[in-house]
């Protein structure tokens, strides 16, 4: 393997531990805000997420044996017991009578606080499904039923959240009233590009949700719909410590200590995988040709989600697609190796994590009687990737904070 | 006009400005390698392409009535006489007759020159057309029947040069050969992205390609073809000046003395539209949140030729729709304007150079019923980019170095 190859390796490998559940505990524990609560009250430990267990468990580590409090899981995501919490697994994505069930008892722990007693939030993906409570006079079926409708509309996440918050008695703030006084600690890892905390805050308003969509309510539940979600949280600190942010973060840190100048150039791309592929391929050309945007030995990192459409029926993921295209494009190129990488580790249907790819792949692949162009076009970037031994894999991850792609010109 | 656009479109048409044909001899001559030549020999000027008239007529300009040589052109592009210049116009991008009239006659021009004679070779766009004599042995109509086999079987432009320059009595390093002892000083005008002057150098060897396309090509032409063309030509200095890497940097230095930190992302962005708007606009947002990659006040440039697919009937360009899809990503954002033009001042078959968008221009189209979604799938960026007083138009800039997008934020 390539120096520069081996380096891109142990940039990925670093990053990717940066953001998994255990180090964005501890980062945000680490926190003079968190520091200085320590010790003056209660200690409760609200842990919501797929990485739920995982990150309740990094805590109960860290704050030892004084905590108290619950975590909810998905199914099959929790391993053992912790001491001082209470552990329930429940359905997702679709939630079921155990979400409500871990989510009473939860509540129950952050009941009748005082000022002084802090509640540690760990929040993770999927955390808004597992932690769900109807409102007073909403029941669970007029839920899934509104539910139902706005994702048979085509609606699109901010508008069911923004529905969904006004029926809610735990969203839109009202967990933290619950806590009030006690303040609320709330550490997120987030697969929220943007990292938008309340991606609802911008949203569209409820009413015209329900007109766009003549969505079919009750009258009773409109009543309730039209009740102020809690504006002001006064006892909230929250922290984003994983994120797709600080996995670029990360890489960058790591390679500027590898003696390569970095550059992000995005966290929030959502573009065409092979098309962002393309332009990162001309963008490190740019580098060996100008030094511009800056000059090798450098780092060129883009964090985000990109899209692939389906045109074929080939096996890839968005990250290997956008390897592949990359490949094209810095073909023939020495000092170069380009890759994207889905922090999970999984990149679509694959047991790939993304693609790697340097100047020689397209020579590789051509020489096989591969063309890149034609294996695009099946949406086939797995299995030509997999021939130039091009497949970067690193196993599941255990964290997921979107995706990150990276070239790397020394 | 708010203050952001109205310096885009100062920047815009300043850079422009420094590519137009005038300011690119005008820096080639002002360069000391070609001082040093002035006033010692005779001065021939050669000027070949579409700009080839204004080029001539500015070193005519710069450098009075001591020169002697001649210009072919296209028809029509010539605006009268240029004092001790022949004017030849001739058929683009099909050759006739008149190219070789006027190609013999510049030869003509650099027949027994000294060695302190100097060559001043004015190529711009449409050059290798307009310049050209079949090889001993060969005829105008074998050109034309290769060039027309080749185009047939969808060889690219590299191919196509390969061949050609094998049975040219000019290209692929001949002239420089005709003109020596004398000292040939080259300015090109360049749409060649990645300004590679002998693109060729790095292509396919002609036998492959005859081998690729099952060309029929007559024996004697295949004893021509195998002729080698000059690998070594030490009498010549190749200037690039006006390309869209110029235009990228002429748009850096006028952002910089307006205030705006610029950064050059890449002159040989390629791919589609659309996606390099979006990951553009999604880089804009990035400044905007966290300061990455450069700080606002800042201008985010890129260079190259997007491409369109399309998929519609509408009207409208690859610079119209990269500003399009950039409004989505910008949408509802203070502080960024997003532009992106074709250097000559047409954008596709429409009358404006590009789009010029801002956070307010999907609302403005979204309060006309008019989603970005839907034009993108019509490529209809005209008329939407029109409803939202969002065309970029110059009119017809005299240059043609491909495009620019620029993203400015302050």
């Amino acid at each position: 393997m390539s120096k520069l190859k081996q380096d891109m390796r142990e940039i990925i490998d670093s990053a990717i531990k940066a953001v998994l559940p255990e180090s964005a505990v501890k980062e945000a524990l680490n926190r003079k805000d968190f520091q200085e609560r320590k010790g003056k009250g209660k200690l409760i430990v609200a842990s919501i997420g797929k990485a739920a267990w995982r990150m309740a468990k990094a805590a109960s580590d860290i704050l030892g044996s004084g905590i108290s409090g619950a975590v909810v899981t998905k199914y099959d995501h929790s391993m053992g017991d912790i001491t001082g919490l209470e552990i329930f697994e429940a359905g997702h994505p679709v939630l079921d009578e155990n979400t409500l069930k871990g989510t009473k008892a939860l509540l129950e722990h952050v009941k009748g606080l005082k000022a002084e007693d802090t509640v540690l939030f760990l929040v993770s993906g999927g955390g808004s499904a597992l932690f769900e409570l109807p409102a007073e006079g909403v029941t669970l079926e007029d839920m899934k039923d509104i539910t139902s409708q706005l994702l048979a509309c085509g609606a699109d996440i901010v508008e069911i959240n923004t529905i969904r918050k006004h029926l809610s008695g735990v969203k839109g703030g009202r967990f933290a009233q619950l806590c009030a006084p006690a303040k609320v600690f709330m550490v997120v890892l987030s697969d929220v590009l943007g990292d938008r905390l309340d991606s609802i805050a911008s949203g569209p308003a409820w009413p015209a949700i329900v007109k766009k969509y003549c969505l079919n309510i009750k009258p009773e539940l409109m009543k309730i719909l039209a009740q102020e979600t809690p504006k002001k949280l006064d006892n909230v600190t929250a922290v984003i410590t994983g994120s797709v942010t600080a996995l670029c973060q990360a890489a960058c840190e790591i390679a500027k200590s590898k003696g390569y100048e970095p550059l992000v150039l995005t966290t929030t791309m959502t573009c065409e995988a092979r098309e962002a592929g393309s332009l990162m391929a001309s963008i490190a050309r740019e580098v060996l040709t100008s030094g511009r945007p800056v000059k090798a030995p450098c780092a060129i990192i883009a964090g985000g989600e990109t899209v692939v459409h389906l045109t074929g029926h080939g096996m890839g993921g968005r990250n290997q697609e956008f390897a592949l295209a990359a490949a094209t494009g810095i073909s023939g190129l020495e000092g170069v190796v380009i890759a994207s990488l889905g922090s999970d580790g999984t990149d679509g249907p694959t047991d790939a994590a993304g693609g790697i790819v340097d100047g020689t792949t397209e020579a590789t692949l051509k020489a096989k009687g591969i063309n890149i162009s034609d294996v695009l076009k099946e949406n086939d970037a797995y299995n030509a990737l997999k021939a130039a031994d091009a497949l970067l894999m690193t196993g599941p991850t255990g964290t997921n904070v979107n995706d990150v792609a990276m070239a790397l010109i020394g």
